[in-house]
């Protein structure tokens, strides 16, 4: 997509300073930048390079003054961090807008059917059944079982696997390698030792506009199903266990797991590589720290926990300062120890 | 699937109290039953539900009284939390079993040999010279490379990736995005600060009964195999290194990983986030904490471990319950300095 | 691929003593090694199974003198654990250089160009503008997106997912289930508790001679490229988050993960399991102990890590010691206290 700064300014509501009729291709930082390149200043920390990038044009602020020549033409705007958003999101909507039709081959089920303007990869499958809204981009080898729904502009990665009966709903994105609906872990202790496999015949329902991160798993219930809420976003390499429940607007980051049956309140901030225990309830607006375990229920809204196991955040960052010189602490007390014993009172006194 | 109350009260040998021409198509709970559910009743804690479901069956025990009347059919029967799970048995089976053929375009070497009742979804590929056995359904996707061997009534969901020469067991169920014989993590450290790869040769191994989840990755020996004993399962993002062994009905939560060559023993329980480090021998009965870390062997039977780095489980929660008021301690051994330097002895003692 | 011992004693320039017509056809451990396979005697511990394997061949050392007679042809070299290394990288790239051709039905885009001598596999993609270089192994169901640059002799094996404008250079191999490329998490929290996706219109730039094992993640740049450099080894089911950036050589074993925009320096030995938060600074040759999780800069090269939240390698150990007999440390503080209790100057003489 190749665009002049003109095209820019008005998309932008911006003005130019310089040369307007200089065409940009791509977006790049200002300290990187290179020619056909369009770049933005935002934290004036990084003004020096506007007098050395090669980008063509620049996002600056609205009363911006260069205070040298440069070579960039600038395009003023209110936020040039915005501006640049706002750019953003418009390539990749037009990005994937442009995606549509069929490749070959590609398997539809004769029972299956898609909405209009939408977009099915080669090697992609839709099974018996299934319902695609409008406006639904599946990239190649994206496989989607029987009686699946996914609601209108809903976008599938390479390699997304959908088992059957899951419900997906609209403007979601679900990377590639994600898979959601496969079995819970469910397994009876026999009495040889053996395992009995518990049959895992619920779903997974995925509100409107959750986001799920490449190769991130969530398993179907038990029974019922296994539900996301609205807004949720998922990062890379998530466990989400059977029977889970993930409220409004929770973030949780890679690498974190939830076992089964736990129920996540509404915007929550999960960090990274923290693991649940199962049959817990978390308030909303609770947070926790990096590889924290979590293995109680949390009753009050905005409760912070960090540590594995976890417990109040600022109290587990004191323990931890604490545990840092454990061994100066370890000392005193044997100082203590020999002082005491060499005390007049303290002679053959105790065991 | 569309049964008769009585057809149900017949595979499950129970009495029907009711109208026992009414249909249901699907399970549910009782709490959140509709019309054309059956659901079932067996922690008596749920029974206000039976009086305000709208489930048309209901699974209860044999000696169970309605207190008031109630809108669903009423199946008697021994034990319905086990009654339902035959029933759910008897369904995945019959889901699976439905499931033969060969959808098109998919690929199979001429070399590649499958057994009767089998299934090949579209996009799936079997390598030069391997067996498949009767009954095995290959999902769609799913690559199957050279030299491998698949036994009878084993299931392979979309996007499993098993490497050349793995062997599997008969009644596995390997999920989406599985990888089975990926290389070992094995590389040389040169003088010039390069590594240099080691290839691996080696296989994987699964016995019989073997249930893997999604995502997770077990990889082939150096030499010989890495091997997944009978009735072992393995829960979703799961490491598992180049040469390890897991013994018999061993099972494992999600997210933990074992290291190369380590050998865990038969019928031991590890939790979630586990990481275990390489060339260990775990005893048989082991039982592991979430999160822990494991870094050392295990030679006792039976142990429970947890924390990390791992040590006997009820007096890693004992320290931890003094690492939850370690400040605390910290400012009593204080107290006690100031203390003791205010005792008549102890003017200009010690250092 | 069958081989006489004299053939083998020809590559390896060794010496055979026994019967130099005997062929063999596999490797094996010198302890499970049945007839028809070649296996090595390297460390001399396991010298008595020389005299009961099944072996055909052994590679044994310049100057070794077998005790006893033994059934297997010896094949003595300078080192017999080297010749093996030579032989399995001699047995491996022959496997991979047959592999030739294009396999139907595949999908290379009209635009998309591919170097000799490469292969691709069915069911795989090549999306528009892609450049793939010559030698490129291209696995059956791999994804490639439009405008990818693949280097020559690069592995891809199934199921790679390959996002848009990646930079992929020579020798890498890419494993099974991998993603590269998919979008960064970034998410700007909007004043009504939703979250706003924060376009990821950057890339993923892969030097050459890296190894990625099976289904790790590395996102794409916001802006600019995630960076892995000249001849690292990532394991499997890593995290590479947006913006990151890794040093050469570095290597980092299976199930860690490094947040956003953090740079990783050369040569630095990263554990299973270890989380990095982002924008981070690791100095060279860092090397970070298993579970640790990483929450600042290291501008020290090798500094060695331990623990969560991390510290000095050897610290955390006195620490953990210390940690294991907290109650007792407790119990001895508590003893203290009722000895000063007792002690004649302290009646009364503080809260």
């Amino acid at each position: 997509m190749e665009l002049t700064v003109e095209q820019i300014a008005g998309l932008l509501q911006g003005k130019v300073r310089g040369d307007s009729s200089r065409k940009v291709s791509k977006l790049a930082k200002i300290e990187e930048a290179t020619a056909g390149s369009l770049s933005f200043l935002s934290n004036l920390k990084y003004e020096p390079y506007l007098y050395t990038t090669g980008a063509s044009a620049v996002l600056v602020g609205e009363n911006f003054e260069p205070k040298k020549p440069c070579n960039p033409a600038l395009i003023h705007v209110k936020d040039p961090y915005s501006a640049l958003t706002v750019l953003l999101e418009a390539y990749n909507k037009q990005r994937l807008e442009s995606k549509t039709g069929v490749e070959q081959p590609s398997f539809m089920a004769s029972s299956a059917v898609m909405g209009e303007n939408g977009f099915r990869g080669a090697f992609s499958y839709v099974g018996e059944g299934s319902v695609i809204g409008t406006g639904v981009k599946i990239f190649p080898q994206v496989y989607i079982g029987a009686n699946v729904r996914v609601g209108n502009g809903t976008v599938l990665y390479p390699g997304a696997r959908i088992y059957d009966n899951t419900v997906i709903g609209a403007r979601c994105v679900i990377h590639a390698g994600v898979v959601i609906g496969s079995d819970g872990f469910g397994f009876a202790p026999q009495a040889d030792g053996t395992y009995k496999t518990v049959p895992q015949v619920g779903n997974v329902v995925l509100e409107d506009e959750v986001s799920i991160g490449a190769n991130t798993v969530i398993d179907c219930a038990t029974m019922g199903s296994t539900i996301i809420r609205k807004g949720v976003k998922l990062d890379n390499l998530i466990q989400i266990a059977h029977n889970v429940e993930i409220g409004k607007n929770t973030v949780m980051a890679a690498q974190s797991g939830i076992s089964g049956s736990t129920k996540v309140g509404e915007n929550c901030v999960i960090a990274g590589q923290v693991g649940i225990i199962g049959h817990l309830t978390l308030a909303n607006r609770t947070s926790i720290g990096a590889q924290s375990g979590i293995s109680k229920s949390v009753t009050k809204e905005g409760t912070a926990l960090f540590g594995s196991p976890a417990f109040n955040y600022k109290d587990n960052l004191r323990s931890l300062s604490v545990f840092r010189h454990l061994p100066d602490l370890q000392k005193r007390v044997e100082d203590l120890e020999r002082k005491i014993l060499n005390l007049p009172g303290t002679k053959g006194q105790d065991a």
